[in-house]
């Protein structure tokens, strides 16, 4: 049987547990095929890490996830290591995306497969039928272009960041929307967020994204938004944005994570962050390596509880099994058992998702 | 009497004929005092000015702009001047601020005046109670930094924007934050918002409001969101975020629209962009130079048909004779009138704000 290798990355506040949970889904799933095994090694990562090593991307962790087939999160952060701190947790995962080279982080936002309408904020006939991929690009623009900080001479009242693009980082970004796109059928259309009407790098981004769909995709329908108005449209009208939302790394944080709480709990999302286009399904499959994690935070406030949902980072672990291992058919059991994870919960009258809601 | 110039940019679309219904309104407040007269004149502006002279902001309209006490503003842009144009409308807008210093922009969203409940797309029970005032600083930031276009050399395939930050700057639009917020009894929370876990111009952002605050304004209470948490919060617990939203260009920008659809019209809403801090209610008035303009955008689509709502406008023009004239007795019969539209346009059946909002 064929081997993968599986790194844990439990974090901190409600990872552990929420990691816990999924591993159980993981080890069920392994067992139960002769044709694939796998091995499940947990690494520090974050705050944690911080603590026992003074770091939060120990070294020894940075090499177990650049020999992983695929790297399950939990979360991280929490008050303890504030944004004050010379050494936050945050610093570890963006080290991590861009040392790995995760440029695509796909989140989607569906309230088509899963019936949960009366958790929406949004009235049931605004949030009916909503259905969103998010395609944000993960290792460009403002989060990584040159900085300076206040204190810095000469100008030590001034601080600045650069959001820049080149055509080749928005070429990739733009093909990871299109396959995501073609794997349905009939494939979705792709709607472009940027800010084009100010900015120079979102000039680029437009230009870029429209060029490379006609010329590679062109059996695939597009439209381009100006953020400030998608960011009207995903409250007002969201089915208005069904499909695939193709954006940069600062607009993609503000949206995906807007647009996360219209299925009504976070504690069910998953994400995925790709080195590579998702090559599923396809009869030729190619791995991708990818870090998968649920879309909520450690809510340290509930840590240790027993009631954080597990529901978001089961489904990342079937997200891990489909794009990074191929397994197809491993990776929709764990779907199913996660509609009746959610279905005993309902029954027991717990929202552990609204929970982990309240506590962000 | 005192004499006060106004100066009315109808713009593109439907902003001649909102602008022409807030008119009706400031003549009859100006006929019926005997303490002021109001002299009205109408400049070219946005796309129009483009069509008739090549510029979006004429330097006639600009010195007019000049030397006005207040500007009332429709709305402009359409697809007839579009993002790829070298000569666009919103290069006008943006000049236009830059050149007056109108660095504050403000922008209340509530469902706490007037009973909207059933227009938002938020359920009754979230939507209920929501009372924001977004303050956006409006003249810094990515907006006015430094900028590369793609084809210009050495990096052809290249585009940035620099998003830079002053002590000064954010310290002038913490004053109007906390002088809005001191205006109400009891004073306003203030919610700042930034992304300091990732952006230098970000922690100068927060280090410089909670310096300012602390020590010129004791008795006001503030606290620091994420942006992304933030655009979670405006969906799912908006009013958790009630009192003042402060933060910067391309953060209030998305959050000022995103949380101006929670009334449920964006048709309804005003705003004003100002060159200082208001200084209202109060007994010792100092005039501030304002832009006033509903928060709709041009719906080239119904302009001419007498169906676009001119709520938004004349709210716009009751915040103009309150922060730039001190006309606050003026300023208070205009907003009842607004009312009194709203019921009649309920009345009839019809929803002027929704169709604006459906069509842009
Ligand atoms: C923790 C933070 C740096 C990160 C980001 O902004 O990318 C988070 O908000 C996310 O979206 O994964
Ligand atoms: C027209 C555009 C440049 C402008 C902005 O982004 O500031 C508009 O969206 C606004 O909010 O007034």
């Amino acid at each position: 049987p064929k081997s993968f290798r599986v790194v844990l990355l439990p974090g901190d506040g409600i990872g552990p547990e929420v990691v816990a949970e999924a591993v159980k889904v993981l080890e069920v799933v392994s067992k139960k095929s002769s044709d694939f095994k796998l091995s499940l090694e947990s690494h520090l990562f974050g705050g944690s890490a911080i603590d026992a090593s003074g770091e939060p991307l120990p070294a020894s962790t940075m090499k177990a996830c650049q020999e992983a087939d695929a790297i399950l999160m939990g979360s991280i952060g929490g008050p303890k290591w504030g944004v004050n701190a010379k050494v936050r947790p945050e610093q570890g995962l963006l080290a991590l995306r861009k040392t790995l080279g995760l440029y695509a982080n796909i989140r989607p936002a569906s309230l088509a497969s899963v019936s949960l309408l009366d958790y929406s904020p949004l009235r049931p006939e605004i949030a009916r039928g909503v259905d969103m991929i998010v395609v944000r690009e993960l290792i460009g623009g403002v989060y990584f272009g040159t900085r300076k900080e206040q204190s810095v001479e000469p100008d030590v009242d001034v601080a600045w960041d650069t959001m820049i693009y080149s055509v080749q980082e928005v070429q990739r970004i733009t093909r990871v929307a299109a396959q995501i796109a073609l794997a349905a059928n009939p494939p979705l259309v792709i709607h472009s967020i940027d800010k084009a009407n100010v900015l120079a790098s979102s000039r680029l981004w437009r230009k870029v994204v429209t060029e490379t769909l006609t010329k590679e995709y062109p059996q695939l329908k597009f439209d381009h938004h100006l953020v400030d108005s998608a960011a009207m449209v995903i409250v007002s009208n969201p089915r208005k944005l069904n499909g695939v939302i193709l954006t940069e790394n600062l607009f993609g944080d503000i949206l995906s994570d807007q647009s996360s709480v219209i299925p009504g709990s976070l504690g069910l999302l998953p994400s995925a962050s790709l080195a590579g286009a998702p090559s599923v399904p396809s009869p030729n499959f190619k791995p991708t390596l990818g870090l998968y994690e649920p879309i909520h935070g450690s809510a340290p406030d509930i840590a240790g509880q027993g009631i954080a949902n597990p529901i978001g980072t089961i489904l990342s672990a079937a997200m891990l099994l489909r794009y990074s291992l191929g397994l197809e058919d491993a990776a929709r059991p764990s779907s199913s058992l996660c509609r009746k994870f959610l279905i005993a919960q309902r029954q027991e009258g717990m929202d552990y998702g609204q929970r982990i809601w309240e506590a962000k």
